[in-house]
Order: structure tokens, then sequence, then C-alpha cells
């Protein structure tokens, strides 16, 4: 008899973003002609930049010739985009690193969901909270930790509470975990750790032969010239951290594909006996045997974005979304919110008002306001009493939603 | 201290292709002049049709303009695409299929790979052999298995091997297995089943409470009209059967991306107190938290298979290929070697000369004839002895290919 995975039927409810979906339909479906406007998944609007499309273009005109066409490329990525990433995204921040240390994937999401595989089961894990959901589901999923408790936490993880009291930056906790996922820029709270955070982290790891998951997908966003873009400029990081990146977010990517992860060849993992096994070579091998590679005119697409003009047109999509977050975050606190993040990230981070949790200010702000926010307990236990609002949203679009905010 | 997935440390040497490639290249270096005919790897060499091309150029305008520009799909896929395949694919060929039960995905090879996911470690596995080696490959990854004996049999897995005998469709074990891996047309013989085999196969599964994963990945080049194109043809077989497909080796989507798998909701698996639970919700949970659809282009593209010139035009493909497959067949016979496949498949399976193994058999051809083929051990032991040639070459290659083979 077939036997299901029973860790599956631990999680709790539906991935957020499809609940938020079926919500949405209900509500449009009782309300046919209400105006929604969609600030809460955090994809993009603006269209691919213009060089973007041009290589996007030629790449599919070669794969519509024979003397060009591409069949299988390497799973890891072609060489010229990664190239590209390492020169362009480490090489120019200070950081070394060598091609077959970069793969390319068809995005973080992924990434960020598969990695853990490569892993032992019986690692403990720690995440921080509130936080992109998929870390804790896919860990879930893979049977690392117990049921979750009746306010969502799953018994075994090592959860590390983001406050206003701490800028949303929790620090190393004062036990030993194995795996510690962190995500700076934050998606939900937008907050940044600082190099001193990251040094402690870095610290941290090496004092407990743990391993960080640093998810970069938002590190086109920071503005602050004192923030590390990569966790490798801090010493020694190569040592104890993957990192991923994504075009998502930066270009426009988030219905294209492309994104790519870091694995540096000093870092290790270990057999229970101790023996230390290079994780790049782990992950190479999963790589290669459970994924083919990224679409050919995509890989195109993506490398666009470091030839001139394609950097200077994903900057303006990425300053217009933090025009967008900027907006928002004056317009709430000018409305009394108690607001964070939407500096050094396209989210912004709000207190719930007064006596309602944070799905309640979902179905409030959608059935008077029509406006789409995401709850923050869809991100975590401690985003309870938050809610978070995407910048990715057009410019009009966002000020008529605080016009319908400021409403009584 | 962070562990790792010790299951990892139990696969044999590197995964097939790229231990080809290792040597291919290590030849190349040390022969650069020499003429290498690549017939090795299933890889196609003809570009996408132009009506696939024209396709595939409007999704890139698309993204290109803020009125048309699309961020996250859905991670199943867009309707458009999905009802083309079901109107196409199944519907006529009197399957009934509901939209969400299809699943479009980046590559047959990640849901083949990703699929046992699902499922409990417990359970038992049955693989045919020889057979694309992702099958094996990920459930020793995930436990599945014991350690590897000396001829590369994994401890725990039953081996249905396929031989000259049993024309390589070897038929239900004679004990339970949970979870069957089935490829027809088969990757690498070549070879189809009728469907008496499929029916007893279902039979079986309905027995047995097993699921059958039925990768027919190479459903474009069956010419027999006898044989099925999709397992749901048999009687019953939506309540114990997944179906993978892809549009890979029939439209040449090799370096493209996309594919599809299909979950009927009435398929069950079991908690191991005995509920149901429907293995389309499973995927779902996976697919949504793992996975962030298809390139959106890229999925415009696919559709562009189904249209009737895009029919035409991936049709015109599969015959090319279709007849190189029958060149190399009489070739090959012609010359003394005792053939198979070839006829509703794109692969030819030799048996190897008297005296070589199929690594043995590859280096000689390689060395003497500047050809590149399949060992059959690479395929899985029962493989041992034999030897695949793909006909996705370019004809005219494929031509010198034999001539070279001809010369003592």
């Amino acid at each position: 008899m077939i036997k299901v995975n029973e860790n599956y039927l631990k999680l709790k409810a539906g991935y957020l973003f499809p609940e938020i979906a079926r919500r949405c339909a209900a509500f449009q479906q009782a309300h046919p002609r209400a105006p929604i406007i969609r600030l809460g998944i955090g994809d993009v609007t603006l269209p691919l930049p213009p060089a973007v499309i041009e290589a996007f273009h030629r790449g599919v005109e070669e794969m519509g010739r024979a003397a060009t066409f591409k069949g299988y490329g390497p799973e890891q990525g072609y060489e010229f985009l990664i190239q590209a990433v390492i020169d362009n995204d480490f090489k120019a921040r200070g950081v070394e690193l060598a091609a077959d240390e970069v793969f390319i994937s068809d995005g973080s999401k992924c990434d960020t969901a598969n990695i853990q595989e490569i892993f032992g089961r019986g690692n403990t894990i720690a995440i921080c909270d509130p936080v992109y959901p998929v870390y804790i589901d896919t860990n879930v999923m893979a049977g690392r930790t117990g049921p979750a408790d009746d306010k969502g936490r799953y018994e075994g993880v090592v959860y590390l509470p983001g406050t206003p009291d701490n800028n949303f930056t929790p620090a190393p906790p004062n036990k030993p975990v194995d795996l510690i996922y962190l995500c700076y820029p934050n998606n939900p709270t937008g907050a940044v750790a600082d190099s001193a955070l990251l040094t402690r982290w870095v610290e941290y790891a090496r004092n407990n032969r743990s391993i960080i998951l640093f998810d970069a997908a938002y590190e086109a966003y920071i503005s602050d010239p004192n923030i590390c873009h990569s966790i490798y400029e801090i010493p020694h990081a190569k040592e104890v951290a993957v990192e991923f990146r994504s075009f998502s977010k930066s270009a426009g990517f988030t219905g294209t594909r492309c994104a790519f992860t870091v694995i540096p060849k000093q870092l290790k993992a270990y057999t229970a006996a101790g023996e230390p096994v290079p994780v790049n070579s782990l992950w190479h091998r999963r790589h290669t045997t459970k994924f083919n590679g990224v679409s050919y005119p995509v890989q195109c697409a993506a490398a666009a974005t470091y030839t001139p003009e394609g950097k200077k047109q994903v900057r303006a999509l990425i300053d217009y979304y933090l025009e967008n977050a900027r907006i928002i975050r004056t317009g709430l606190t000018q409305l009394g919110y108690q607001v964070y993040g939407g500096v050094n990230a396209p989210y912004i981070w709000l207190k719930t008002p007064e006596g309602l949790d944070s799905w309640g200010f979902f179905d409030k702000l959608l059935h008077e306001a029509h406006v789409v926010g995401t709850p923050g307990a869809g991100f975590g236990p401690a985003g309870e009493g938050f809610f978070r609002l995407s910048a990715f949203g057009d410019r009009e679009n966002i000020k008529t939603a605080l016009e319908r905010l400021a409403k009584p």
C-alpha cells in the first residue's frame, strides 16, 4: 500500500499566497465591480526593461536557427551568465568567486525550498520570525519538525522573533543550531542587518559549525551605503554561508524566472562520524540530477541586466519601487500607523490597529478599502498583529489606496 | 554541527551524462582535431519550429509592455496551455481531464525527480532495469534504499530486468510494491508496452494499492497504431497512475524547458492508519510551495505546438528523427549488430560486441570512430552489455557515424 509523506499533513492551512488569492476571488465574485488594488503578494508590475527584452528576443531567435539552436545547457547555467554575475554582483564588491560556485536556477523560491534536502534530517533549524514561509514549510515537509501548536509554531524549530525592540533583526540564539535561515533585506519586515550583526552570525556559525542560508533576493533595494550587499563581504563568511539571489525583484523576472545560488567550495557539512563533505558537491549532484537548467533565452535576458544599458534600466525600476515605498511609508505615518521598513526594501511593515489581528485587518482592508495586503501572521507567529504592504504596485494605485485608507 | 544527508553518499559515481561529458572533454583535449559525432545524450538538434518561435517572440513582447506584462503566474501553469494540453493530448484520445489535474512544469526530469517526496520514506519502489537513472538516484537521495552492491543494485529496490527475452517489457512482480516507475516508450531500450501489459500493471496496482509513475516523455514517437499514448486509455488507470509528458523530445524544448504532469483527482495514497489522501492535493501543495511556475513566454511557445501550423511542424521534427532511427537501426543490423528499439522511440538499443562491456564499448567507439553513445550500464545493472544510440542527431552526421562503424 502506497503511503503518503505524513509530514505534509502537519502543514497549517494552505501556503499563504494561494489563501490570499482565494479570499480575493471570493470577495471579487460577491462584489464584481469593486476596484481592488493589490499590494499583497510581492509581485512586480513594471515591464521588463528594453535591454532585457532585446536580449530575450535574440535568445529566441537563436533557438529558431539550426546553427545557433541550443538543446540541453549546463544544468548549472551558461558561463556567460555566471561570469556576468560574478563580475558585477561580487567582484565589484571585493568578493572573489569561481564559476563553479554559482548555480543558475529558475527561482530563489525553488532554491531556498530545495537546499534543505542535501542536509540530514536530524539538523536543528533556526528561522527568523516573521519570514518568507517557504523556509519553514519545506522543513516541515522534510520531517525536520514536529506538529504545529495553536500559534502555528512547529515543534523542534528555533524561532528567532523579530520585534520592534530588536529592529526586527534578532541576534543569534544562545544555544547551538545547525541550519539558519536569514533573509536581509527582510521579507516581510523590510529590516536590514548591519555588518556588526552579520559578523556575529558568521562567528556564531563558525563556533557551532552551523550553516547560514542567506536569502538576499531583495539586495538591489539596499540604499544605505553602510549595509553589505553580500554576506561574503563579512570575513570568513564563505566558510559558513550559502547566498541566494534573484532577478525577480530587481529586473522584474517574477514571471520570467531566473535566480542563482552561491555555494563557496570551502563550505562544509559533516557526516555523523564528523567527516567533512563539501556542500558545493552535494548541491551540484542535486542540481544536475533533479533540475535541467534555465531556459536559454531567459538566461540571455538575465545577462542583459548587467550591460551598461541594462544596469541603468534596472536601476530605474528599483528607484520607482523605492519611491513607492517612501510614499506608502510617509502616507501611513501621517495616518497614524506605526510603520517599519520601506527604506532598504520594497516592503512596508505596519502594526495593525488596536483590536484587529492581521487576518482581521486583511478582511477589513479588503472589504472597506478594496485594498489587498498580506497578513503578518502568514509569515510566522511573531507576525501576528502586523501587516505587509508591497511597494511593487503602480504609483497611481498606491496613491489611491492611501486616499481610501485616509477615509474614516 | 550541520550534518549532510548521508544518503547522497550512497550514490554511485556521477550522474550518467556529466560522466559522459567528462570522458568526451578529456578525449577532445587529447585529440583536439578528432571530429566527434555525438549520439549519446538524448538531446534534440533541430531548431524550434517557426510557429513556436513566433509565439515565443509574442510572449516576450508582452513582457515588455506594461499593459500585457506578466508577473507571477499560477504555479500550476496558465489556463490557455493546460486547456490545449487536455484537448489535444487527452480528449482527442477519449481521456477526460479537469484543468486542475494538469500541472505545467519546467521539465519531466524535475517532476519525475521530485514526485517521490510526497510519498512516505517507507514505500517499496520498483523500477524497470535499464531505465532513466533519475528515478533510482532520487530515491537513493531520499533514503528509500540501502547501499549499492558491486553491480550497482541498491538494497531494498525491486528491479524489473528488461531483457531480449521479455522484449524489454518486464511483467509486474509477484510480490507487492508501493511505487512503480514505468517509462514507455522506454528510455533507453526503445521498447513499448502494449495495452495487455499496461492492463496487467493497472490491475496489479489496484490489487496492491500501489501507484504507477508513468513517464511518457517519448509518447510522440509512437508509430504503431495499437499502442496507447496515455496510460489513462486503460480502464481504471486514473485510480492508480500519474503520467509525465514533455515538450522536450516532441517540439525540441530540451533547452527551452516545458513539461507537464497529470494527477487525476481519484488517485489516492494512504496514511499509516489507512486514511486515503488525494495525491493531487499533495502535489499541488508541493508545486505551489517549492516551484514558481514556468516562464510565461515559454508557456506561450509550448501552447503554439497545438495550433494547426504548430502540429504540422512538430510532426515534421518527429518524422525526421524517426527516419534517423530507421537509418541507424537498418545500418547497424547490416553491420551484424543485434539491435532493438528505434521504431516507436528515438533510441536504438544494441548488444555490445562479444568481449566488451558497455563502458568498454563506449571508450572503443569514442577512440576509434569518434562516435559518442551511451553505455547501457549507466541505465542500470541490466543495461550492462548494451549500448544506446540516439536518433536526435543530424542526418549527415548519422550517416558518417555509420560509415565509421563499418570500417574494420
